[in-house]
């Protein structure tokens, strides 16, 4: 089933995606019901990146980065690399020139169950990255996978064109379907955080303002 | 034995507290025989934070963050939270509305075996949190655990009221009764400190300063 | 085995070394033919630092940095100490004391396959460490280790002398006796990149450039 | 998402079903192409069992075990439990009581990306179980979750009625519609392994076998 | 506050010892609250063992076994050894000969957060061990620990004197001022199972026994 | 510095091997001074072998197990496969076939830092294998490694020829040239401690028997 590249894939209208990203991947997270999460082993390389975009996904051989070539041409603007190898891999399948070529087509980041390096100069040049692990460690050109069809990487399945959102809490995978929905819903917890946040900080407990007290006391909670 | 808050507990003297901060996790830990250090495992979500303060401690269930909104009335200025759930988890227990509240309360930061999320908000709040774990997902608020019971934290042994010290270093307990006395150790360790490292600075050798010549010797090393 | 201090080392030419560390760990993995890395867990305790030295080993039981002090007398400017434990442990043998006076001497960094503390020190007085952990798990000085022997650090042999090349993506051993063959073909290496990173930030794909349409046609890729 | 149960699952034909336990699973996974396999830490409770069954899924919060009892009444004889926490999770969801109730349905076995305890009972029952850990940690009944959804378990992703095969060397996933087609692809490589066997016991090598002497020159293999 | 040994430790009484170990891990633990079990890296190094003691604990430095000897002084016939290393460690502390005398003094078995080696020999004497690793690394006999202190293990707290419950399921600790409590309330539970094991093995579902239906359909549960 | 198939390689003497083996790995990794211990993730695939045998080394990329093909034409009767990868793998890198392959060159088993499949196969065929996961995920065959030079495994460093010794209690590695000297130092232990075990057999407490409660008492022991 390897050795495939779909080209035509549809994506997530770009308003949405942008809505997703402003959101963040906790709210993004709840409002669609806790689903779409990655592992949490998936760190980003530097702090303080907040991204969303569309999936192109990438199927590859552990220790072989053939597929990320192929994968860069598939890009367009605002898309998002996301690569799953096909067994547990830390090798750096991707560093500096590659990223060079994907921002040069205006990919948003990369998202990686396995190894990154370069990551001082990945730093340097603005393009996120969030992996498994970083590492030296280089791939061959040797064995083909696929671009663009189903993968699961770090615990998430994704479909190519479906959105990432990823932040310094992690990464989570909207399905393309249902981003717009998920967007409204997440935007209308946004809305309704900024009350709570308020009165929390005016110093009202969460306990009076759940009203938790009483189904705590039902379920037995003791004082002593 | 779960479904238990328990109200009224005692504190260590708040300058001791304050003094066990100055001195960092690693003195502390050396100064009280090398006892109550969490596992390494336990890392700071942003460098640079050194706090102390009383534990306010959580037994909660693996993805129930109930017992946290029932421990923030419990904390008074100063207190630090510990959170250990009763089976290993990664979820994020914890996020910037429960921060609002327990920073409100004069909370000085989180200790928790398991996940936190909008870090990167809990960072510009300047709430620090030692976890196991940075995750987005969400918990339920469906089971009884207690406040205010002896935990297990990370290896460590915890009552409610001991004192918290956590740097950079890692997070070290130090029983209430005997605070003080760790305090006069710690102290009396730093103030020996610095002469120690302006010896070092100035080129002697630790060889000779610690007088380690002859017990190397006749322990049978072999300069070849 | 144990109890042996090595004294006289040869090291690699000073500016060869300082060849290395220019050219990074990433691009000295590919020159010497993806040899010598360490395992990915090395991480450093801040980001940023990039040095190259010539190691000066240490082989030391568990929870047990006696032998640190007497590698230090071993130091000469621009060495890095090594420290591979006989069996897996995070303690922490090195904090900042160690670290002052092994800079007094000219030592450029630790790599250590165990813990290390005083991180907020180490990290303002500019010394560099890449450890398995962070610990304040302090160490006693019971038991004799050796230095300048011969270990296996995170996964690499190491020779003592052997030149230690450490960046943001990891730690690399170079051979002393073939380290300025490594720096030729690395700088090499370089040279090559530049004009690599300007065609692919034009737009010019990895596909053309690298000249893989052909060997992926044949190996049965298909656009579908 | 959650809280949905899927009643009516299409399942695979059972004699390819059983045609698939025969040829177990290294073999089923080579004849599918290589995809499919959950990650290597699913362990089975005891060696020697080599089953084959439909999946019936079940999506269950960390620590509650509440769906079990829903997904058994969907077991069909043959079927296999295949459960996937929505974070992760040690705890031991699964004993002998509902061994007992789901050997009663006929089902084979339970794959599961959690803990598993009573494993004395379920061996002597004879009801195998693969899965990520052994734990005597219960959990509750107070959170939904779902059966018969698409899930991800220990890294593949699964529909319900998809064919699950496992054995000493792991758990691997067969969708149902392509289920026929990877059985005979499964049997020719079995076909032909006999003879490969046999030759190789004769002491042919696999470089002669295989030609590889060829390609490995022309890949540059040097003997020295 | 290493360098002690408690000498004179009071047990639980035998019989309850005994009817705690006929019960079993999973029973146990329940009975009394799901806590004190152990973490779930703890494994038997063969199946098929059922223990329970009294502890005798023994907190000792990474890598030095010192202690061991000591504590088998203070062993009587039925207590078991209970090991913490005072940091993580996974060097072989216990082999055939340690375990000769352990047994030559009726001692059940060891618990250790470490390693054990001569696992092939401690199968043949039928001495069990629960460990965190296996390993035929030594230890050295050069730093003071504790015999009888409270430790912390594998994340349980004990007490010297504690119950220990062992088997395939992994370890539990009984505080023993609330053993005979905990035997009454897990034989309550034992007695049940027998007639909830019949009455699903007659195909009745748990839904039904336990009476779920109505909760679920409360909680929102759907059958589509 | 890949793609070189050393040839003829140097092994220890036969009945020094066998004597190693006899000796068991815990006994000659003393004899030794406690060095070339592999890691202990090292499991066995079943329990109760104790072989040892000359080294015929293989470095082979993650995911590709062409050279195992190669080094099987190194062996002679006696000798054991090790298997290191250049980065962290899991795949099954060996199967029945392969093992048919090398059993009928006379070879007594495999160590590897990687997976291995077909277990049950291989139980039953009698050849044993340590490794670090068990995994039907299979290799390719596209990329070269070498055969017959040091690599690094699972912590140790290996020469080809160096003589490798095996059983429940892990790996270790003992240099061809020292072989000798090391199974008379492993013998004299041996001898040792059958009169040892009568003793603590007898009730001597090793307190007594190794002299101990002097050193115990200066290094300040309290007994309370």
């Amino acid at each position: 089933m390897s050795g495939i590249v779909v080209q035509n894939i549809e994506r997530a209208d770009a308003a949405v995606i942008d809505g997703l990203a402003a959101c963040g991947v906790a709210t993004v997270h709840e409002a669609q019901g806790r689903t779409g999460l990655m592992l949490p082993y998936m760190r980003p390389i530097y702090t303080g990146a907040r991204i969303a975009g569309s999936a192109v996904t990438i199927s590859a051989p552990p220790g072989d980065n053939w597929m990320v070539h192929v994968a860069i041409e598939q890009l367009k603007a605002g898309d998002i690399l996301v690569l799953a190898p096909t067994s547990p891999c830390t090798d750096g399948y991707f560093g500096d020139l590659l990223a060079t070529s994907a921002q040069a087509r205006g990919c948003r980041g990369l998202i990686i169950d396995a190894g990154v390096r370069d990551v001082r100069d990945l730093t340097e040049m603005g393009f996120p990255v969030w992996s498994k692990a970083i590492s030296a460690q280089g791939t061959v050109k040797a064995t083909l996978g696929s671009v663009n069809v189903p993968i699961v990487c770090a615990g998430a399945a994704i479909q190519a064109g479906d959105v990432i959102v990823a932040d310094d809490d992690g990464v989570c995978v909207v399905p393309r379907a249902t981003a717009a929905d998920v967007l409204a819903k997440a935007q209308a917890r946004e809305a309704n955080e900024g009350d709570k946040r308020a009165k929390l900080a005016s110093g009202i407990l969460g306990l009076d303002m759940y009203k938790m007290r009483e189904p705590l006391e039902k379920a037995g909670l003791k004082y002593v």
